[in-house]
């Protein structure tokens, strides 16, 4: 087993990496400060796994919240239902919720964690992909809104994360490449060597290949985890751990929430931003191409949904977090593992990308 | 104008105290970091207000929300025209929430405010003697569950409490009186010489003279931020501050929320705190007649509604916040000025004041 540490002082925490540790009393038990739990789950997750992780929480009085599977359901309906089940079976300030699921799940039970009674513990029990490399670290708990992905939420971190790769066997192939976007993420904005590797793996990945996913989730944890301790509120340099998010959202939210998967979504944003970075002439175009053939391997989209416009992106763009009084801001490339934030950049580059033009 | 301090390291803030400030921009221009703000609002405050402030914001872009006015819409509903609201004009992480109105507003866009893309900046703009002496400072905000009140919000401190007296004027009568049962409640948990000035001043406070009136809200913010100081997220000595609020929100709930004002519900609370204190001996028959008297002379019930039943309020007491893994914890009086939070009382004398019998 794997453990490293997100440093956040008096809210660092630990996450472990392994196989076989969903059933294991000793990750969960010095993390849950009351006599009882709320496991929230979903549909597809709850009936694979929530008995074995009973099993690590006996002599504890555990309940479970069982919502429906999909981003679609990210909303404010499904957060309600956590709420009710927390209310009905009286559950305290003292109570811990265990998120067991997905990014979905840990997104809502992180928020519920962070609203319900105004703030209770929350453990992270991710179950795919890329909930294990990216959401369930770092506290961005949220739900989405019908004019925004994620717009409601909090920072908001657990008080420990548990990774049982194991849990990747029963993963529908099309999940594990949308966990890859964020993995290959990674490698872009930070870690050339990993991207490096990356090129050298990724069919190792995608055969779920024990030995390469514990590196590859170690290497993506490890980074995340010091991008969060750098700026845990997104002040600044965080902002970059969302190269090909702003693009991803509009995608998502212009087709409809679960009709791409999130790192569908960001594999084809990652490819533009790497279009643009090389129309800006900041990244070569042999690099772009390494970019695009990564993708490729990966199983992910390097090109947005057909019919969508310019026009469709730029309205849905105008909402994202990261457009300041009226600024669009971009996680670009400088190179391969060096990624900035930034609004200097040429519109009409951007609207060439926007239009699907030289991809 | 009197200014106080409420000081929580880098989440520190001012409370400003006066006549007229409604339409000083010095007060709020310090406290806003972008080009943006939203005035969040009601159809009773709105009216009678709204302008003032905006003169105020000048050479801001400001936008208005208008909530429906009742503790009753403090729910999801009137939480979301909020969010729908600030994405509809593009307000980003930079904007300002303007919370201008009683506890419901002031709960409601301070819980948006922490949950807006994860939390914005927002200013307490009270405009009740309640949320002036009580709900506009120390960070609580919530929306009210179906099964239980603020069950669902968060701890997120204001940039600045801007109180104006003269916001009073226009207040009905039966809400000062509600707003007096807070003030009431600091007497009683910390201040005996306040409460005893309130013996001397109840009269002059129900007609709005305006020395009166300051001195009241500056001792009751002082009394609270000095509580909130010491423990901000409710570990232990905050929860002095709910004195009748456990009685109270059972009462609320019971009837409905709105149909009894929250202050009316504290009052009545506070008596049976007071009723419950003096069968357990630690208050005289003397200082509980005091209390009675007092809650008379503010215009308050000193008992809960005819036909709830000690097994109604059992119920809805059973999610009190307060109630840990099965314990129920009740705020009581050692003293005219000194609470305690204990569950080590009678089970026998609780059952004789929620029945109603010797008060």
């Amino acid at each position: 087993m794997i453990e490293l540490k997100v440093g956040l002082h008096e809210r660092s925490y630990p996450i472990y990496i392994g196989e076989g540790l969903l059933d294991k009393p000793e990750l969960f038990v010095p993390f849950i400060a009351g006599k009882k739990v709320m496991i929230v789950t979903n549909e597809t997750v709850g009936p694979l796994y929530e008995q074995q992780v009973r099993k690590a929480l006996v002599g504890f009085d555990v309940d479970t919240v069982t919502l429906p599977d999909g981003e679609q359901y990210k909303d404010w309906v499904s957060l309600n239902l956590i709420f009710t089940a927390l209310l009905e079976k009286a559950h305290s300030r003292k109570t811990t919720i265990v998120a067991l699921g997905g990014g979905v799940v840990g997104d809502m039970a992180g928020f519920a964690a962070s609203a319900y009674q105004r703030g209770v513990d929350f453990i992270q029990v991710p179950t795919t992909l890329l909930s294990q490399v990216d959401s369930s670290v770092g506290g961005k708990t949220a739900i989405n809104h019908p004019l925004g992905k994620n717009m409601v939420g909090a920072f908001y971190q657990p008080k420990a994360v548990i990774i049982d790769i194991l849990s990747l066997q029963t993963l529908p192939k099309r999940e594990i490449s949308a966990g890859l976007a964020e993995v290959i993420k990674y490698g872009l904005i930070r870690e050339p060597d990993f991207f490096q590797w990356l090129e050298n793996n990724i069919e190792a990945l995608r055969r779920l290949d024990s030995k390469a996913l514990a590196y590859a989730i170690k290497l993506s944890c490890a980074c995340k985890a010091e991008v969060v301790e750098i700026d845990e509120k997104e002040g600044g340099l965080r902002a970059i751990l969302n190269l090909g998010h702003t693009f991803g959202h509009a995608i998502e939210n212009f087709e409809g929430y679960g009709a791409w998967l999130h790192g569908e979504a960001v594999g084809a944003g990652i490819m533009m931003a790497a279009q643009l970075s090389y129309l800006q002439a900041w990244i070569t175009e042999a690099d772009k191409l390494r970019v695009k053939a990564l993708l490729d391997r990966a199983g992910l989209p390097s090109y947005g949904p057909e019919g969508m416009m310019a026009k469709d992106y730029q309205r849905l763009m105008a909402v994202d977090k990261k457009v300041m009084d009226g600024t669009l801001r971009l996680v670009l490339l400088k190179n391969i593992g060096e990624a900035i934030v930034t609004n200097d950049f040429s519109d009409v580059y951007l609207n060439k990308v926007l239009s699907g033009q030289l991809l």
